[in-house]
């Protein structure tokens, strides 16, 4: 058989030359109006930028930062520096300043493609961020920045304008690295998922099958999931392959604006957060509105509350599909479609087997392990470690000496969960230490650290709390030094120093002990329930 | 990123565990009753299979060869083969004696599965076959046959029967080859494609997308296409792998009993070539019959014909979806599906695509080329040689020592066709010189050469001519050597030393002169237009 190494390129080339009239939509960040461009005119911008690096410099194996929402042009940055050898490393703008400090410097990133939003935020940090030898910032000669630094600042379009657009894409293992992707899922500093030209095109296929995504040319897919965020679930590959059109809502996440890309665009799917369809159900409730074309929405990063299932169901006739993944796993490990054997079973069985986190895609085996590791039955019931293992799932933190797995090869998830005896797996729990909120990570012992350098605090644990709007939001518990009186706000503006504003808690409560483990934790088990429905009453 | 080597056996391991309920139906070759079993079962037998052959010393590299219909045995026999890294060598029982002695001795099979029903045939070849060291039959004790041979004759039942259903599957490398099928589709001897788990697995992958077989747990495929006949179309691993029940029709192929089968376990897609196609329709027709569960009809291997499409539409609300391919690419080249701008096409237009074979899969690429190997337009008119290049086009034939692929990597398919501006690709003719008849090749270069060993024939030009049957069927056209009147029984006779029964020309038509081309080879262009439609009006 022929066997010629995968390039990333491929998809958009496919794109480009057999789906050349579907298009990708964008509401653009610079004004909110809304453009749409085909992919035949995609590929030929995205060999245009391919040329323009290279003249710039780029390296095979150099990392490009990107610090950018969802726009055509974030995408044709994704395929112009994987096509060519570079590592497209997507950066989180919403991270704090320390963590966006680490990982630029970790990545060693040498150029940062930007939004041009996001210029004054990044500006304010150039000063520690180096190795950066310019920004390209994603946008036209109207909308460019300036700067005070002495830092080269380029405008994509006049970088690309002369260009050709031709470009012979180079041929490099397959195994190469493609993309770089920190999470801060994890204790300690942000982690880099470096993901490989194979593993992605792999993924891609997996995610791209019926009971996968199972999107085709005649779908208009609407991607929320940030192109930031866990490689924005594959979609980016996935989309250009098949040919589906894609619909890149830019800065507007409300409720209204992104109804209007549905309605307007009629995407039959959809894929996000629970948080964005929380705004976007509410809204159509408000106003009376239906979203007719909505086929199936893809939900994952969080779980997805049960009255969003029926929302979508009864009021839209869509289905919301629960999925599961994380930066480690590319991010699709498992999704929840029906099997045959689910329609012999009572209603009330269905509807509760619909809410968990789905059965894995072909190409990644799960299982659940006790303390010790042994591997418990898919029953439902017992609940263990969820492991994880296959070939786009991690082995090593980028940079690392050390594998992320176990000798095995599985890697640990740092989530609790079941299987029933449908390979139906439910997350029911975390075992690593962190709050999600909105679908992004806050690390409570660090948030816990950061506290107790607060001169009245003795100690202080972070745990999560269920959230209607957010998923889960952070609390603070915190037990003052002996004599001390620490109001609120000042532990607040303290946390101020370290974290970024949506991280900081939305509560402080003190008490005069925290409860503590046998083996001298802090039992966030115990606070957990002693502060269930906090948040929740109050949504 | 995780980089295991893929192991084909995964495919069965994963329907196992996630799909355990979901079932193969076969109709047995021994008494035509109907078989279900589920892939829970299968694993069981194909890990027990795996043990029995290592007992037996197949050794990994080996080449296992199969005779056998589609049935359960059949399919956990590939799986235990390849799974193992041995190869699972397909062979077509209806290829004449000289072609099967050809590629058994090719390949150095050394133990042949084969179903009860082909022992006769081979027991009588057998000594011809130098390598072969045993045959395992398919079957249980009670239809096991005997032998006057001193060769090992085992009962697949019999050998599985006391094994572990425990088995280690090896790790070697993904290139390793998994299976091996010889087409005849050339000129000369039948040459070997070795297919490899790599090749395989993204083949499968691409097959399976929404807008390839597209098939998921909830459908049930009938698989007609032969598991012997390229590579099965990919659906013996596509099957297990999105855990699809499939049916296999075992030996009748007949529009009664494949009707039933479609019936009784509601068929919801079927694969195979137009001759049965045509049998089912006829038969479905002629008892007023609705096949109601049918959504999609893959047809390929031959052009299917323009009545097939309306048939299923009109009568059948099914879709008959158009794929072409070869044994050397895996088979899956293109298929027709439609995209989204062919909605704003006349309805006539609309028709006339659907009838082409369609457009790539991801990972295929296409062109056409003229005899200079220019590239031609796709603009639907201009016609040339098909190329194809992919991960799972051949690159060199088994066994061969120069490339298969011209210096780019380009595999010339031996078809012409033409590719419109949507990328719908057209098989509008053949470059090379052979004859397909119910989806199996006649050479008829070879035809020529046997009958012009005849002692009264001076010139003999075989041709394909179209029939509504088996979509097309060898003429031969013969001049006579001076004052001599052969008659046209005499020339089948002799045709019958080298060909099998249904290679054998329906009609020898004597003529003075066959037209020649410039370069003085037969014109079989002009042959073919003076007796367009001897065949069809026939039928
Ligand atoms: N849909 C189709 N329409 C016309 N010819 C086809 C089609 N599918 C396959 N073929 C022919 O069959 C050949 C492959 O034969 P095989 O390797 O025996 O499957 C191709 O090269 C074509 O000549």
């Amino acid at each position: 058989m022929q066997n010629a190494p995968f390039n990333l390129a491929q998809c958009i080339e496919h794109a480009g030359k057999y789906y050349s009239h579907q298009k990708v939509i964008t509401r653009k960040v610079e004004d909110d109006s809304i453009h749409e461009i085909t992919y035949h005119e995609i590929l030929r911008r995205v060999r245009q930028l391919a040329n323009a690096l290279k003249k710039l410099g780029v390296q095979q194996g150099d990392r490009i930062g990107t610090i950018a929402l969802n726009t055509y042009r974030h995408l044709e940055a994704w395929y112009a520096i994987s096509g060519q050898g570079a590592v497209c490393h997507t950066i989180n703008p919403r991270l704090s300043a320390g963590q966006m400090d680490y990982i630029i410097n970790h990545a060693e990133d040498r150029f940062i493609c930007i939004d041009p939003i996001f210029w004054p935020l990044i500006e304010a940090m150039h000063p520690k961020f180096g190795k950066v030898e310019g920004y390209i910032v994603l946008t036209d000669a109207a909308h460019m920045p300036t700067t005070k630094h002495d830092v080269a600042l380029y405008c994509y379009e006049e970088l690309i304008k002369g260009e050709s657009d031709q470009f012979e894409w180079p041929v490099f293992d397959e195994n190469a690295g493609s993309s770089l992707c920190y999470t801060s899922g994890t204790t300690g500093n942000p982690k880099g998922v470096m993901y490989t030209h194979k593993s992605n095109l792999l993924h891609s296929y997996a995610a791209g099958l019926p009971d996968g995504f199972g999107i085709r040319s005649l779908d208009t897919l609407l991607v929320v999931v940030p192109l930031f965020h866990a490689n924005s679930w594959g979609i980016s590959y996935l989309g250009p392959m098949v040919g589906a059109n894609l619909i890149f809502p830019g800065k507007l996440m409300d409720g209204e604006a992104i109804f209007e890309l549905v309605d307007k665009y009629q995407a039959t799917t959809a894929a996000g957060v629970p948080t964005v369809w929380t705004n976007l159900l509410d809204f159509a409730k408000q106003k009376g509105r239906k979203l007719d074309s909505l086929r199936d929405v893809v939900v994952g990063g969080s779980a997805a509350p049960p009255w969003m299932f029926d929302a979508f169901e009864q009021k839209h006739d869509a289905q919301l599909l629960h999925a599961w993944g994380m930066t480690e796993t590319s991010p699709l490990g498992t999704i929840n479609r029906a099997i045959p054997q689910l329609k012999d079973l009572p209603q009330e069985e269905q509807a509760k087997i619909r809410l968990k986190q789905g059965r894995p895609v072909f190409g990644i085996d799960l299982k659940i392990v006790d303390e010790e590791g042994n591997e418990l039955p898919h029953n439902g019931e017992a609940v263990g470690h969820l492991l994880v293992r296959g070939n786009w799932v991690v082995h090593t933190y980028y940079g690392s000496d050390a594998p992320a797995v176990n000798k095995d090869g599985w890697f640990d998830t740092g989530d609790m969960a079941s299987i029933d005896r449908f390979g139906y797996m439910e997350i029911v729990d975390r075992s690593k230490d962190l709050i999600k909120s909105g679908g992004e990570w806050i690390s409570s012992v660090e948030m816990e650290n950061t506290a107790m350098g607060h001169p009245d605090v003795l100690m202080a644990a972070a745990i999560a709390l269920k959230h209607k709007k957010w998923g889960e939001r952070p609390l603070l518990v915190v037990v003052p030094k002996e004599g001390k009186n620490p109001d609120k706000e000042s532990i607040k503006t303290h946390l101020g120093t370290e974290f970024a504003k949506w991280q900081i808690p939305d509560e402080v409560v003190f008490v005069e002990e925290i409860p503590m483990t046998a083996t001298g934790k802090f039992s966030k088990l115990t606070l957990r329930k002693q502060f269930e429905g906090f948040y929740e009453e109050e949504a």
